[in-house]
Order: C-alpha cells, then structure tokens, then sequence
C-alpha cells in the first residue's frame, strides 16, 4: 500500500529539485519564469504521470523529465492567463505580469513552454529513444494546442450571450482536462501499455480533470481567500461562464437572475453585492447540483480504472483512486 | 543546377499548402493565429530546412512537417514581439492583437508554438520513428529555449544604459540566428548527416542568421516603408539597441549623439526628426560599418559551406551559398 501524502510529497520533491536546477540568462527572465513555480502548488499532474507510469511498470527516470515537463507547461498556462485576466493574485502572491510587466510574463510563459518539451526531449534523444518516447512528447504538444483552444473558447464565452452547458463541458475538457489526460496518457505509454489501456486511462485523467474544473468553478465563487490564494468571488467579478454561473442564469426567474447579473464582470462593487448573488445562485440548488456532476465524472474516473484490471498494477491503481477523490475533496 | 527562386517558390507553396490545411475550433482562434502567415513572408526557415535537407540526402516526406514546424514557430515570435513591442504593422496588415485584442493575441502565439511542435512529432510518432526524428524535434525546442532569451535580452537593451557589442551579438545569436541554425541542423540531422557536418551546417546557419539580423537593423532605419512593411524609422521610435544605434552612440561627439538621443523611443516626433537622426548615424559610417560586418558572416557562412566538401549534394550547397548572399542583399 502506497501514502497517497508520502507519495504526493515524493514526487513534489522529485519535481521541485529537478526544475529548480534549471539554469539560464538572463537571469530577470528565468526569475519572472519560476516566480508562480516556486509559490506553491500540489504539483497534481506530476503526481497523476508517476501514479499513471508506475501502475503500468514504467522507470522512474523515464518519468521525471516528462512530469518536470507536465508541471512546467501548467504554469506556463498560468502566467499567461492571468495575463489575459488581468488577474492581480495567484498562490497568494503577485502575478507575473504585476511584478515584471507583461512583456517579460509573455516571454516567461513562453519560456516555460519551451522548457517543458525541450526538457523531455532531451532525454528522449540522449537515451537514443524508442517510439514510446516520442509518443509521450507527441501528446504533450497535443495536450498544448487542446488548451490554447480551450483558453480561446473560455475567453469567448465571457462575452457571450449564453453558453450552454453542453459547450461548458466542451471548453472545460480543452481548457483543464486535456492536460490531466496527456499526464496520464503519457506516464502509461512510457511504461508500455497498450491500445485498450491507454483508452481507459485516458478516460480517467479525462473524467477527473472535468471534476476537478467543476470543484475550481465552485472555489471560484465559495472558495476562501486564504485557501484559494484568489480574492473570493473572483469568478463573479471576472463574470466567467462557469458552470455555476450558466446554470444559475439558465435557470432563475427575473429577479435572481438579474441580482446575479448585476455583479457578472463587475470589479468594483462593494463586497456585500457579491455575496447576495453568491446567496442566490446557493438558493437555486446549483453548487449542489455542480458537486453532484463532479461526484458523478469521479464516479466515472474510479469504473475506467476498474477495468484495467489485471494490466495495472494495483497498489499505483489505488493511488490513482485516491487522487480521484482528492480532487473532489480538495478546498484548494 | 537547381534555380533558387524556383525552389524558394516551391518550397514556399509545400509549406504553406499543408499549412492552411491545419483545421480547428474555435475558428476565431485559427483566424487570429494564421492572419500574419496569410499576409506573406520569405518562407526563408523552411527553404533553409530543405536545402540543408537534401544536401544531405533527406526525403522530402520527412523535412515537410518539420519545414512547417519552424515558419509556424517563426510566426509565433511574431506574434507574441508585436504585441511587446506595441507594433500596429506587420508585412503590411495590421498586427494580430490590432485586430484580436491582446488576449486572443497571446493565444494565437502559443497556439501556433504548439503546432509547430505538434506537427513534427504526430509525423515522427506516425512513423514509428528512429532518433533522427526525435533530435530534430529537440532541436527545435532548443531553438524555442534560446529565441525566448534572445528577446528577454533584446528587451532588457532598451532600457540598458549602453550595451557593447559583445553583448549585441550575443542578443541577435539566440533571438535570430538559433531559429535559421535549428532549421538547417534540422534539415541535415533528417539527412543523416555526422557530428562533423552538423557542426559545420550549424555554423553556417549560425552566420547568415548574424547577417540577417544585421542587415535587418539597417532596414530597420533605412528601409522603405512599401517595401518592409514597417514603418520607416520604426527602431529609432522604438529605441531598440541595434547594432547601428549602438555604434552610433558610441563613436559619436556630444552634439551628434544628442541628435540620436532626442528621437529613440520616441514614436510621436515630426518626421524630419527621424531623418536627420538616420542622416547622423550615416554621415558617421555606421551603416557601412554594419553591412561590411553582416558581409564578413556570409564569407564565413560559405568557408563552412566549403568545408563539407564532398559528403554534401553539391547542386544544394550552391543553393545554400546562394541563400547566403540573399540574406545581405535583400531589401525587406
């Protein structure tokens, strides 16, 4: 039996001492590059790639350079989008662009993204690699154009008059999901599965990573300040079309509904405006029905792994069950 | 004897087929992301890629979507340089965040960064393919690495109180010459080509990049407006530290360098400013000094050329050679 918190804590560590060994000039532009890096984070996709690899028998030293990758693309999205939200805070502290200007946040961002496929390459090409190599880098630049079109459609959606949820769940599994997938993906073609199971555990990464965008947009309105390290309501102000936020609009009558969108992409108003709509959207049963979602794409995650079965090795099966229900649990 | 425009045109009309045939939602976003690609450009990286290519024997098959790959990340730094440098035009149109906003901008960047990437490892995953595949790969995120130092610094010049030379060349090797070293090293490591030639293809991608980019910064003051797409003048409104304005401030007396001082980074003077800057920077022969130095890179770019000798088809190193005298004489 693997400590999922022994595990997470390895693996974080593992991937924090390898990408902070990463060197180069100037220094203000690696600086502003590992600012968000070095604030904190779960480092979940690492922890996703070495559950997913170690399940189905991959090398740890196959795996590093590809979760040092994983977590370096993640922030590379993050620098970037908090450009383009104009967001002032991440991890509880400045954001790149706040302290660095946005010219040196996009080259950081940039950085980090070359950063995270030269470094697997690197290795796949010194070891001489195999396809499997190639294969896994191949579906990182995958997951890399899926999240810039999913970045697009949510930025899109911000303006637009009504989003269904059907194109929700598409933005979503882009935006977020993708990148959970691909690190799954990924960790289980270096440690050679096959066809089937790489469909399965696709599906998995793909059914946690809905779940986890579901429990973010419910964070994006309930979250706490110190919890999240985001101001609360911070999805209100910015009158993102989250799931709590379409479904509310969908379903309220006149008055709520105006009440809701009376604070949507509003960055000024007093707090108490906030909350009376974060009050409405609560009464309208909607977190409710989002953390119902959420439980239910968990459910979805734990049946893929499930039929697996014998393929994987079930201490690391278990550890990817866990983590499915961290991501629902998470107040974070 | 191959042609060269002959085969600049059809290498220029094989990449930019298979590359408008790219597909993706949200249609805004591939808009955005292929605008600059539509409005033209010299396709100079891929003729680059492919004469090294099949100077060392490549298949044509294999050098396309890598030729793909290195305009489409050219057109990255495009995009993303645009918008750090606030430029309203680009090959005559107006820049992507001109007509997209920033935002989508930034995204578009990072979408055509992906492709670039995406597209050479879908073709070597396809291919099941063998170590050349994958260090052609890694080279380009290599190059992807290097370009995002080379602007960091560039930035960081403007607002530098003197930069010397050294520190100049060292700026244009990473942002300019590392993407047209990757293209031919690219190119030739496809081919088969050994430690040796790789060293000596990579030194003369290396030195017609250094002429580019100094001829570039003559175009940069004296250019044509119709013919570079640019505005005239545009790196003294900019106040870039370019090779002739960095010279220029340092040979110059006090009242010669006052007359260049009173115009960098400054976009909003009278026109005749602009020109009498440009005529002091001439009257003290640095443009002359700059074309005779990018003129010294281009013979060093065929001293390596000629130091390949026979393991390279030579109808494609005389191509190669004549790229090299392309670079000094063009115009835009």
């Amino acid at each position: 039996m693997v400590d999922l918190n022994e595990f997470m804590a390895r693996v974080a560590s593992l991937v924090n001492d390898s990408a902070l060994q990463i060197e180069g000039k100037p220094d203000e532009l690696y600086e502003a590059s590992f600012h968000i890096f070095k604030a904190g984070g779960k480092r979940l996709r690492p922890a996703l790639l070495y559950a997913s690899g170690l399940a189905f028998g991959a090398e740890e030293e196959a795996l590093l350079p590809f979760a040092v990758g994983v977590e370096l693309f993640h922030n590379f999205t993050l620098v970037h989008d908090d450009i383009m939200d104009n967001d002032d805070y991440r991890r509880g502290v400045p954001t790149v662009h706040k302290l660095y200007g946005v010219p040196m946040a996009i080259l950081s961002g940039d950085l980090l993204f070359s950063l995270s496929l030269h470094i697997p390459l690197s290795y796949c090409s010194e070891k001489k690699s195999n396809y499997r190599c190639v294969e896994a880098s191949r579906k990182l630049a995958w997951a890399s154009v899926t999240v810039a079109e999913g970045q697009a459609l949510d930025m899109m959606f911000e303006k637009a008059e009504s989003v269904t949820e059907e194109q929700y769940m598409e933005m979503i599994y882009k935006k977020t999901a993708a990148l959970l997938e691909a690190s799954v993906y990924i960790g289980a073609v270096l440690g050679g599965a096959e066809k089937r199971e790489l469909e399965l555990i696709s599906n998995y990464g793909r059914s946690i990573g809905l779940a986890f965008q579901i429990i973010d947009d419910i964070l994006g309105i309930y979250g706490k300040e110190e919890e999240t390290g985001k101001p609360v309501y911070s999805d209100l102000r910015e009158g993102k079309k989250t799931l709590l936020i379409l479904k509310a609009l969908q379903i309220a009558e006149e008055e709520k509904r105006k009440t809701i969108e009376s604070v949507l992409g509003r960055k000024d108003l007093e707090r108490e405006k906030y909350s009376e709509a974060a009050r409405v959207i609560e009464e309208l049963g909607v977190p409710a029905y989002a953390r119902s979602k959420a439980e239910y794409f968990v459910s979805k995650a734990i049946e893929s792994l499930d039929h697996i079965g014998e393929k994987g090795r079930q201490e690391y099966i278990s550890l990817l069950k866990e983590i499915a229900y961290l991501v629902v649990k998470r107040r974070k």
